[in-house]
């Protein structure tokens, strides 16, 4: 998947046709761990680079898009978060946005691979800086496991935020994974993940709202934002919950949020809700 | 600028250290006019790309969103947008998009280089749809003199749809050019000029918005909508007009608009305006 000279370290994308490329001055680290292929960069540009297995996982440049997205909208959506778990999200950053809001009592972190995590605190350590956080519970074990045997409604938030649906993350866009969560939530929870590129992986979102629904969440719906460092520059997570929940924003909440963010605000969540035409028609071929 | 290998197109970015790369299967067309080189190629997955100056103008499979949002946010905020002018916009799309509306009475595209549009005319025709709608005037010119001698008050709208701020471009971005939009605008009048990535050409963001404010326009702000296509994958426009005239939107005659659009709808018109904080900070510095 890596194809590699001095200068430039490139993602391809087989099913669009396209290759993204970061110019690196160095590679920093590189290891095989038991689940997958870790890499660090150094680039020119956007700060350090982490990839798995030849795909971008994130830029100290960008990703506070991806992490404030996949973390505020379904924070602010809720109406009392207050059990958080988070499946995947080794590299912590998606932790670190949680872990900002005061209501949260407890943030427990599910990944099956610890070396990310612990390539993450040597290399993006401003990512990791929650992970002391007395709220939050750091296990490296398998997700879908975890979640089938978490006790029955004890969660509020449930954040998928895995590796593409190859490899490792696949068994994480599954019918029994969805029925996992469903069943470890309580009302009213929430579920948000990762659902790649609107326009170059619409078969994916179609398939996740259509396996969540049979799933038991009574409403889906995806969050757009932009990511300009995975393909096409233009990503989404997808939201799940009851009737109803979706539409919930604590909009003076949200305004009034006691900590920094770059992309998040009120306007940019409503802005991630809208729902392009031809989006709207290629889901609702799902309902 | 052009790196090419019998497999790929690619787009190199040497202000962000980055390069995208599109799979081709054949070269359709290149020229070298009297302004610049003209490429189309055949991709795997992106229909047809139009290449300037090795910079990528278009491909058939992502064009509809920046084109839709040059065209539909700007005519849809003025009350009565009937006299268009077009500055730039050689491949026809934004006129397509502009012509689709029935109140509008007039359209004059000027791009300096007739050559881009009887390319796209050839590779292109969907694009060119619009060309023969007797409302539609195709002149080629320089943009700049021929607005500096556009009857004052003689525009409702004006949208320049140009290259980036080096080449031929270049003056398009400039306090003269702008002081010449304002002069033949008439009350209400509206300009909307593509302005680059947000995250990556902030200072071409800042410096246009402070250029258009000097040139007596009162109230500017970017639209931010997704462009896989173009670096970063995430785009902009900038609107431009008297105060209080950007937050206008006929919001009915949006949503029951007599057309069809990919991304344009009332809901991704809102979320277009959507500035996130990061933003917010960098264009306050404008003020």
């Amino acid at each position: 998947m890596t194809q590699q000279t001095t200068e430039w370290f490139q993602e391809l994308c087989p099913e669009a046709g396209s290759a993204l490329r970061l110019q690196v001055t160095e590679p920093l680290h590189a290891e095989q761990s038991h689940y997958q292929k870790i890499e660090v960069y150094q680039t020119t540009h956007w700060g350090r680079l982490l990839v798995i297995d030849g795909l971008i996982m994130l830029t100290q440049r960008d990703n506070f898009l991806y992490h404030e997205m996949l973390a505020h909208p379904a924070l602010f959506s809720h109406p009392a978060p207050r059990q958080v778990a988070i499946i995947g999200g080794g590299d912590c950053g998606t932790l670190l946005e949680v872990a900002k809001h005061p209501e949260v009592e407890r943030i427990v972190q599910i990944d099956i691979d610890e070396r990310v995590t612990r390539v993450a605190e040597q290399f993006f350590p401003e990512l990791c800086a929650a992970n002391q956080d007395p709220r939050v519970e750091l296990l490296f074990l398998d997700g879908i496991r975890w979640m089938e045997q978490a006790p029955p409604a004890s969660l509020d938030l449930i954040i998928v935020d895995s590796t593409d649906p190859i490899g490792p993350g696949e068994a994480l866009f599954s019918p029994p994974f969805y029925a996992a969560c469903r069943r470890a939530l309580r009302n009213p929870g929430l579920l948000v993940q990762q659902s790649e590129s609107p326009l170059l992986h619409l078969p994916i979102l179609q398939r996740m709202q259509r396996q969540l629904r049979e799933a038991g969440f009574a409403a889906t719906r995806p969050l757009l934002f932009p990511q300009p460092s995975y393909t096409s520059g233009w990503w989404s997570a997808t939201l799940a919950g009851n009737e109803g929940a979706l539409e919930l924003l604590r909009e003076a909440a949200a305004e009034a949020r006691p900590f920094t963010t770059h992309y998040y605000c009120p306007a940019t969540h409503h802005a991630a809700l809208a729902l392009p035409p031809f989006l709207q028609q290629q889901l609702a071929v799902v309902e």
